[in-house]
């Protein structure tokens, strides 16, 4: 159906980046203001930094590119998240074939009182690389040097075939 | 591992509840304050109304439980949305066993200017009622009368059950 | 003043809508950042949701053209709504006059524990339809068919002449 | 119905307070966020800061009781407030009676581009004294010495009188 | 490195503006969703709106011109403030010398129970005007007619000279 | 004043931490809930921001102590920010002296369409333990084994040695 996709970079003589080039890291303290009736944090607040992130992490490879959240996978809240601990999203790009990237996001809970920190959920979210008339366009390729990267580039190519057979049967 | 179950329920006359008494539908205008920089709506934006209107069908079935989201499967987000949009959210039950709920998420944009609604994806939702001291405790059961809400529940059952596994080998 | 009003609608064979082609409801659960210092809704969260809602009951009427709210008559809030409680909003066209629509607001406060639903107020809203130039445009007509419909149509014109009258009073 | 009403004041040897001992002045400039998809400041912006200072000058009066919003007199929105403008609310106190407060707020917008202030709205809204079982509770009389203030008590006594007679007819 | 700055006014038959012409106050009653974890108001709620405020003001004075804040004087918060306080500022102009304005902030918290005010904070933010292009525009100058107003533009000059010799300090 | 400091620490066998063990990274895309009305980042987000990640920093090692802001130093906004721009703040501890704490945070902006970073201002905060009485309480020391965390050390005594002194005049 995508017949051309156009080639875009932050600097276009690059012939791609490695993962640790647009991995990012936030950490915000949970307020009242991002509790549910019970004084917990609800779970679209989560949601909504989880979102955000991901499209950074995206962007950060892309450049000029718009990025759009196409989908995220299954998502377990594997813990609750306090008011006044930090929340703590790490995400970094596993997998990325001409406009689609897939950036897995760590969540984890950090009780400021203690210093302990739980796994509160992983996700994998696949965003899109869109031009300005929304159509999707080709980046720069995602350099796999280490073993480490290698493996999880394999892995995201493996998902990234399962979710496009899923799609299809969504839409049948 | 959870070795009873407490019952509740609004009223505890009640041995059940139909779909229809607890779905929910709300309409939100997209404002700026819910742009991405590029002026669409932001996912995360959506995520926080969906995890929003899940914990309220399963509270309105489940009465004085406390209610948490469980999980969120794979959800695609098949249209922008853009600011002025109406988002539209219907959600309903589709399946409850013990202390877990299926809510199922319609979630469509209408553009206000012309009048035309789409679909921009469909969310399935696990949450969980737990009582004071964060255990799982049971709620009334969900009534099926239809063929409608009977397809629905065995599909739900089904999905649930994959779930499960889903989990199982995430912690191993 | 106004010497000539431009006609507008989404369909522009449309000679009318029905109220219920534009209706509308919302149901919002109340959470910690709506709460006033001693922990229950503050009435201006209340208003800002009703404001959103008849200006989008409006436009669904309306189509292309903008929407501004123009008044909003005595209201009287009979109950406190609390954290935990959902929201409800409902909203309909009761009259329209070339670009003036009245849009009546029930306002209801649900308590999830023990599901009781318990009418907060009731809201009249005119909002106005104006153009590119913010000059007042015309709508296409309100079309009522059923008794109800005709009644509160009658009722609503009704208060739009006290409205007028009342403006009069104001600006001498 | 009340039998009794309690007496609050901040400081219990005070027999009352003038309004200019409680009036209050907010000056707040109109972000994007305050915005509608068209750019303009949405009517609930502001009725959300009506509310909030018009609860501020009756809790100002007040002192230790909890305040409440019973009401908000139609209210017209005379001219439209735009992104950049300051919004401005003037609020005093017009008249007291045992647990009733009337407030009057002046709204007007400011552009700062021109340095020009316009009459946007004016608002009553009354406002009621609760004990901390939701009871109403006795204030401390309002004090008017000049003859601008007895004007205004008068004024709001005949137009607390009507409102009475509303309710009145509203619940019937 | 600015060779000519232009000169904007809100009208240019204007030779200048006196403090009391831009002077503005903003009394806000604060709110669950301005808490930190342990519910009191955190620094950074004040510090959104001192820098609100004192845009407010310079924009006030400079008309046309967009307003930038520069930098903000060393500031103590000197008393907690809590929900349910108001947050009260107060901001002025010192100081005006071509595109650069000195604008001092009081930063009180009112206990509306007892009707106590509190002095939380003074700060000093030096505010820039700018064209469209980013460069400095001059304002039209502050007119000092009182001793009070004479003897606060002498202090703020001598900051603003503190203030230069810092930042030249800073980017060695 | 303070006649005795108790000691606090998330784990009281530590006889300190390292200023690696609560530094602190987060990065936030700027949305256009976060402009001014020209379109750019105003101040008052980025302070927020600064208020958050210096509390932060301070509780991770601070522990169980609950955190205020006593103080930032005077801060200059070198460069604007700019809708879609990610901010970045790094924060970490220089010096510890009982129950104070001075935490540096540099601030970036990253243009995320051509991948360049730019410094945005430095600040320091000085923030407090106290305990539930709001009394000052002793935190774990500062240990600096590196040079440049040594050298850090010094200076931040040094920036504190000024302050005191600072505060003396602000009182008299």
């Amino acid at each position: 159906m995508i017949i051309a996709l156009k080639m875009v970079s932050a600097n276009y003589s690059q012939i791609g980046k490695r993962p640790d080039e647009s991995k990012s890291e936030t950490t915000i303290i949970m307020l009242p203001s991002d509790a549910n009736p019970k004084g917990n944090v609800f779970g679209g607040v989560i949601l909504k930094h989880l979102d955000l992130i991901a499209g950074l992490v995206a962007k950060r490879h892309a450049g000029h590119a718009n990025i759009v959240t196409a989908s995220i996978d299954r998502m377990t809240f594997l813990k609750p998240v306090y008011i006044g601990n930090a929340l703590i999203l790490s995400a970094r790009l596993n997998y990325v074939k001409r406009s689609s990237m897939e950036v897995e996001v760590r969540i984890e809970a950090e009780d400021l009182d203690i210093g302990q920190r739980v796994l509160t959920g992983t996700a994998f979210v696949t965003v899109v690389a869109l031009d300005e008339h929304r159509k999707p366009i080709e980046v720069i390729p995602l350099i796999s040097n280490t073993d480490e990267d290698k493996k999880r580039f394999h892995e995201g190519e493996s998902r990234m075939m399962t979710r496009l057979k899923g799609v299809g049967r969504a839409v049948t």
